[in-house]
């Protein structure tokens, strides 16, 4: 049953459940100095500060649900995230408002209204991850927080072996941290490839940083770190290409690299039917 | 007179200043929480960081000369810097040792002996800086950092004609802070172009950075900073491109544009005979 209720300067009309918008968020940040994605007992998450500027829109607790759950220093230049909201506001005074209310390290970059059965976790078909590597001796001030620094040579030859092995439908079980939620561990990897970009501004002797690029299905807690941290082997000539096969082929996390560092990791985006 | 003084597990030559070495450093460095290049009575610049770095080498008070001595909040690719040093170490041992030594937002990336008459600053023939505008609406939080953000609609064709009129032996007292301890206020700039860069890994529908390039002889205090304010207003249309000749030709600073933060500025390169 549609009312009203005092909000700020403007009346707005507060409806039942089956008068919520959903909304899609795609929200862009920098993951340095939060706890992660999801809400915690303590320190700053993305998914918390949207839901205090949400807050602004409407009277009633706001859950925000998040495409992926990224990590603690985990960065997102697409992260998705589904909402549902009684606020009548336009979109693009909702997006102005939410930037707003948000801290300069977190924008919402675009904003939809979508079907009501829209979940941004559950509705997603795909999910494209970034880490970058970053080879020179001397690592850039300017990149510290968003590369991994490995200065000793690589063999990316075969580390782009490696990362081609990972196509397909697999038991990543070998690529999971303990403690993951998920129940199966098999998931379907599209895309595998390390590409490279120029670092804008060093010195021109600098080597561009090393690119891998990941797009599936679904994936489990850290398999992107975990994967790296292979592929980082692989390229230092600590194991061979082939291992990976065998990891795939029901090995144990403690057969697979180590875990590469939080802050080289990005969402880039999220696809939907 | 040469002699000996035991320095950590290394006996090291103690010379004459006839002995002394005078190296060439090439410094960059992320500016954002330094008060600047100089020493201050207060606060972390990287003159004194150098300084401490270098004294892990030569137990003689080292003083470091600079090229630019950058403000609080600017950023550097490639600033250089003079120093007489003692050590006879190896010069990729120093380097390696000065980045042990320096926090990771500041990297010691070239190291070179020179004639012992160099000097950072006054040997200098020429100098680059650059400076980035952020035109999108929404700012990235990747770039915050290191950019102007002016959402507003700019006239770049407009721009880029008053940044050619600064080209050519002017007098820029319009474009000096007070408080500059210059004397003479006559400059020549070789280069003054606006380009574009691309913003990695943002989404692609964002306006790439406006960047700024000015090389010259020799710059007052905050004179790029004011230039780049300047040139905005043009873009803006609150200034007409003319307005920059009579700016030359005797103009005040208050008539000028306002300084751009410092934040967006870069020193690129210092060029030497």
């Amino acid at each position: 049953m549609p009312g009203w209720a005092a909000r700020g300067e403007a009346r707005v009309p507060r409806l039942t459940d089956a008068h919520t918008r959903t909304l899609k968020l795609t929200i862009a940040y920098d993951g340095t100095r939060f706890v992660g994605w999801q809400r915690q007992a303590s320190g700053v998450s993305i998914q918390g500060l949207l839901e205090e500027a949400l807050a602004r829109f409407d009277q009633a607790p706001v859950a925000v649900q998040g495409a992926g759950r990224t990590d603690a220093g985990v960065h997102a230049l697409g992260q998705v995230a589904s909402v549902q909201m009684i606020s009548t506001h336009p979109l693009d005074s909702v997006a102005r408002g939410l930037n707003a209310g948000l801290p300069p390290d977190v924008r919402v970059i675009d904003i939809q209204e979508v079907a009501a059965g829209f979940h941004a976790r559950f509705s997603a078909r795909s999910k494209t991850y970034r880490y970058q590597v970053q080879r020179s001796v001397i690592a850039s001030p300017f990149e510290r927080g968003y590369v991994w620094h490995v200065p000793e040579a690589l063999d990316v030859d075969a580390m782009r072996v490696a990362a081609h092995r990972l196509v397909g439908t697999h038991d990543f079980a070998a690529f999971q941290s303990t403690g993951s939620d998920t129940k199966g561990t098999v998931r379907t990897i599209s895309q595998s490839v390390i590409g490279e970009r120029a670092v804008e501004g060093w010195r021109e002797s600098t080597a561009p940083l090393l690119v891998y690029e990941v797009s599936g299905d679904g994936f489990l807690r850290h398999m992107v770190r975990a994967i790296v941290g292979t592929l980082v082997e692989v390229g230092l000539g600590r194991r061979r290409e082939a291992s990976i096969a065998a990891l795939l082929a029901g090995g144990s996390r403690s057969e697979a690299g180590v875990t590469a560092p939080a802050q080289g990791l990005f969402l880039v985006r999220v696809v939907y039917d």
